[in-house]
């Protein structure tokens, strides 16, 4: 009975991926390995390496051999590896003849590398996708926006005037960049891992270059001409990247539940999450548990990160680390994005809010605008000096900056100066700017 | 499918401690979630704030209802919390006028935490109880090795002789500290939780104190005056100091690792760990997996502790994040001690390439002792200077540096100062007076 | 010039604790070794290992030799260690006769870490004496508004009524926790090393024993009968007590940051922290400084744990990122316990907004008392489902659940149920209990 | 006086790296910010937004003010910011009408991180140079080694022979890697910041877009067309890089520890680290330093991404970690190169240890070459347990796996086979293909 979360029958509802988790179960692990190690086969058929009949028979056996993972586990519990194990039951379907040359001068490694890899590729097309979609709904929104107003807060105070657009769109930003980290990233890590048991090909033969061609071909990777069976890290470049998805979707969840609380209000969340006593509770489950998994994922990286250092020409310890971590970091991903998209379809913003909230205590909000306009009257210095006092006068006496800086100025116009619509700079441009960067990505 | 290791058929033997999962897995949980529900309602009906008949039914329906996981899921999915969906299963078992008086005045949280508590007091009698046998088989090893003279090794290089039972003696000096430490957060750990849905018990009624102490009676936990909500620190602590036993293994393994190479052959750890191209290989499996294992616990301790500041008088997203972290600390060093026990009943230390290995390249190892000897005849400085001389020509002529002393100050009993029994120190003596310390514990 | 905050001149004043920047900065360090070595000579002297003169004339040089730490640099550079490079310049101030006996038996470790001892001793005091202060000032604040209702907030939504007060001693509650904690880590943490190149302390003579005991009296520490070279497990004990203060105190700090926000106004905090373009600005620059304190005390703590593994005898890379790590998390903590005493004194609440977010939107704070009131005349169930009703239709049409639940059940004195006093359960008690324990520390 | 390592006057000369040090220290950062400022009223002049007197005196007063960092400690302390402070210095230089249009419209995030920027441009030059250099030593060592053989070893145990060169190009290949990765994120890294107050430009006035490009040439930066305050990703991407490089220079110290411990002989390491109390010490001080840094460096970037989340619209908790945690990730990758140089230009192959270890015990290493020869004669699984039934017996009769099956099989040549040269695959390859690649850098 599962002990993990991601496992877990009573949690897997909240976080379980289930279309990344197809590519980490141990059913897809298993294929995966059988899949090389067919097309192994194949390949060195096509080149004359292995009789015809043998890698046809050793096709059809890896595609039809159905095998309890449960089996493997009391050899890979010896072996601290699965491929011996899982050799030994294919071969039970092959003819002793065939038998022989299946996994011919391959090593674990190369198996259980080539197989991740197919496996990563399949993560990268999901994350990829889902990063667009997610694009497309931020996009909608920073459009819709774009010249709604509300206040900017910066080290958690208000600051000035912006737009809700321009919001949305710092939300989306890092997340352009991403697709863009994860397309260069990617012919570093789609590659085929062929490289025998100490990294040099040495009982592949001495066709070898051409044989991992030919497998990369089979499989359509990339082929390295050095062997990566110590070189994590383009494995590293993938768990960073999706790091930096969930570090944006947290973001953008932790200014959702401020937003939401009833004492701000400016963005309504989906209702769910009832609590077992209280009869009002609606929790924003959907934000919280995006805040969870991106320390999940954030951990699973450090993790991945502990085990970039392989010792010598493999290492045990470090390859058996990366085989619990980088999972957990591709899962907290995948449901990140998944949460991610189901929140962005239900947050609704709250324009009188804002609005309230904009023009807040006293006006303070306007300060710098008052301040610049100012400006153009006395020295900026005398300016700033004299907006920090009437600041203070209106904090102090429950008065409105606005109404103090009539009263002294009274020639300006300044609900012309203070109307957010005059102060929010570029921010639809931004708002539109980005919309227009997302949609065509 | 599973995807997490601990979960995964394939992998179960290899990282899965049973004993321990068994206190994290959903039939735990919810048994423990029962067990609280179950004992609520006995402490309130002991002191009359329930119907005695509501106690006995919630008892026997908690103990009876037999509760699949799965039917949790879809509205923990909604909750992200798993109370409100077991309430609404016991209560199908229960007559509405005892229904009524399930779970009564208290909130998700002193269900889920105190449930918690009675599992990690088993976690913690399992980790004391192994940390005992490992201090008895290392107190017997040390014991047996006390005067068996091998090189210290400091910062990479042979230092000065010392015994294999001093070394034994560090490995587990660390692990007595973890038993005193381990005793000494038991009572901060070992709480019962109920103070209802803000903290205050407000719903538990006025004579919430009595009530806490009937429950904790119930449950042999301890009371705190304060509700724990939302300090984790015990948790923290708890987690700390497994994952220092597990640092102390890690220790244990990396050093029986470098022993083991053929090239220094100081220990034979047990035969194991096939390749899948390699006839002659038989991996250290057991000490690799440790290192893996402290990674691994040393990163859901980390993670932990992102989850250690709940916002506000509950925080969903640190508490989500705590069940993700905190079984994999304990799986973690669970399954270290379990490997532990038994590597450490299976290496064999070789007396003679330890003696071997001692004299080494060129006698260096004996250049302290000589140094400290001659310092009875010429100045220390003197001493100190000629010996290092000494040093560099024995390396550069590939001479041995007794030799070569003895050359220049033949009136002394070299081979009596540089035999390793004359240099061990209290090497023994800390070996035996560990073994008495561990076979006290 | 510096690059770390800690020592940089712009930064200074913000983060650096010069209290306990005083027991780690370089001088510090150099007095700690030469107070190590003297002790050890006097120690030495006073069992007759020593000519009594070369003691007197050691410790005469130790006191009086003023070392300019650049002078150490060249050969700690070398060395990776400092201590060789330090009794050259000693020696320098001794006569040949008595400099032989400078370091007699030692080795560099021994040094060091028994004078870092000396300084974490100093650090320890610090920390109780600040936490003690700390706690005092808690007390005070839960003490006078025990009985102060405000809103209490779970999972970043409101829950239902509890004080001001029990909301304070939920912050001060770990912080009881970690001053037992770090009593009771101080016998394993403060102990003498000494135990020569190879643990064994076989340089240092069959009265090794006797002289650490002498030792240990000269410098008031505690004796271990066993090496601890490669056991750090005493050092994380007392790094990570610390992060478990710098985890409450992000908690008082990102709890003060919510509720000083304009649109929530419970607490008004100190004034401070000025924009370059914004006249209005005050940040809340101690509480956003607690909150990257506590990232920079975790960080250094995890960075420690990774020191943990010593291989062998001496692991020189373990051993030099704990001079890395180790300080960091003092120093994170020290000054999180100096900006909390500044903050704690400085915040103010504001009962009438505390009273308004309480009341908040449509009444539904008080659904869980409205739930149980309902439940004495109808079935629990029922009044559940009833409630949950009303809440929806308060929010829906803009109305208040208390008088809703009015209308529908006029018999009852809904405003008594609703009295926020009549809902604060067991909060007061909570607080004042919190304050007596506090003091009593 | 210093207690951070980098800033010791201890430990600089094994710590500091004096070059990336420029780049972070107190006059680097200041003399970034003067420079953004004297920039940007440049480029307002040029725009024609600022008199162009105003701009020129403020060139001129940020050319000359010569600002003491410890005239920003006392108002940093405060704002928790130190551009403020900076900027009243300035302005102390500056005639009234001219300090009027210093910083006119910027934020100061605007200027820090611009500053940042042009800093870590410096960083990213430093970093590509010195890891060119490095590829060019690993090049011409790989190649001069491209077929000396040694013994593969995998999981720590010997596996099959392979060549020094392609241990060295293992150790090469993922700083190849590195150098692409650097290229790729330099255009996402080295943008201009110019976005004021709330991110939207506002107080720039209406041709934000305009200047921003303007000040962009006059830096020689990227221009982004969205602010990027509230997004980190590009400073997580360029430590993720810099901690890749460090692991791989882990790897290589960790390997070369090994392989230069005296058991195994087969690299001498630049012989250096005296210890204080044994003469024959030499301690590999470069490689451990080497595997410190790595988690130096590791650790910042963990605290980076703690840093990663930005609250709203700026984070200053956030922000300030991040000032703490960059640097000194840079200053960790920038020592580590330095460290790699030094060792690589000194580390010396034993050709005859390295054969001596590769026929090691027994001649267990080419059970597999054995295995693939005799799979020619006889079913691959026969040969397969054949030489494994070989390998226990060599080993428990203390015989030679070679002779052992030159026993059975007399009328193989078993000399050709096992003859290291022989079972090299491609080996020499690699080597020589990562030479060619390491030199088309």
């Amino acid at each position: 009975m599962a002990v993990g979360p991601f496992d877990s029958s009573i949690y897997r509802m909240l976080l379980r991926d289930e279309e990344v988790a197809a590519c980490f179960d141990d059913a897809a692990q298993i294929e995966s390995w059988l899949k090389v190690e067919s097309a192994l086969a194949k390949a060195q058929a096509g080149i004359g390496l292995l009789p015809a009949d043998a890698a046809a028979a050793i096709e059809q056996a890896c595609k039809t051999c159905d095998i309890d993972p449960a089996r493997l586990a009391a050899r890979t519990g010896r072996d601290a590896i699965p491929v011996p194990a899982l050799l030994a039951l294919v071969r039970e379907k092959l003819a002793a003849e065939h038998a022989d040359w299946l996994h011919f001068g391959a090593t674990t490694q190369d198996i259980v590398d080539t197989g991740l890899v197919l496996r990563l590729r399949a993560v990268c097309d999901i994350v990829d996708a889902r990063l667009r979609l997610l694009l497309q709904l931020l996009a909608d929104l920073a459009d819709a926006h774009a010249e709604l107003p509300m206040i900017a807060r910066t080290r958690r105070m208000p600051a000035t005037p912006t737009s809700f657009g321009a919001v949305v769109a710092a939300w989306g930003a890092p997340l352009l960049a991403q697709i863009e980290s994860l397309a260069q990233l990617r012919p570093r890590l789609l590659r085929v891992s062929l490289a025998g048991a100490a990294g040099n090909a040495a009982a592949l033969g001495p066709r070898s270059a051409e044989l991992r061609q030919a497998l990369a071909r089979q499989l359509d990777l990339v082929v390295d001409d050095l062997c990566w069976h110590t070189d994590r890290s383009a494995l590293l470049e993938l768990a960073s990247c999706l790091t930096r998805i969930t570090a944006a979707l947290a973001k953008f969840a932790d200014d959702c539940l401020f937003a939401a609380a009833p004492e701000v209000g400016e963005l309504k969340l989906p209702a769910e999450g009832g609590s077992s006593t209280m009869p009002h509770k609606q929790n924003p489950v959907l934000a919280e548990t995006l805040l969870a998994l991106h320390e999940i994922a954030l951990s699973g990286d450090a993790e991945l990160r502990r085990a970039a250092v392989h010792r010598q020409q493999r290492d045990g310890a470090a390859w058996l680390l990366e085989w619990h971590a980088l999972p957990q970091t591709c899962l907290a991903a995948g449901r990140t994005l998944q949460i991610g998209l189901a929140l962005l379809t239900r947050i609704e913003p709250n324009a009188a809010r804002m609005r309230a909230n904009l023009e807040g205590v006293h006006g303070l909000a306007h300060a710098e605008a008052i301040s610049f306009r100012l400006a153009q009257q006395v020295p900026r210095a005398e300016a700033r000096e004299l907006v920090k006092r009437l600041c203070k006068q209106a904090a102090n006496t429950d008065a409105n900056l606005v109404q103090l800086v009539a009263a002294e100025f009274a020639d300006v116009d300044w609900q012309a100066v203070v109307a957010p619509e005059a102060q929010l700079g570029d921010a639809a441009e931004q708002a539109r700017r980005f919309a227009e960067l997302a949609r065509a990505t």
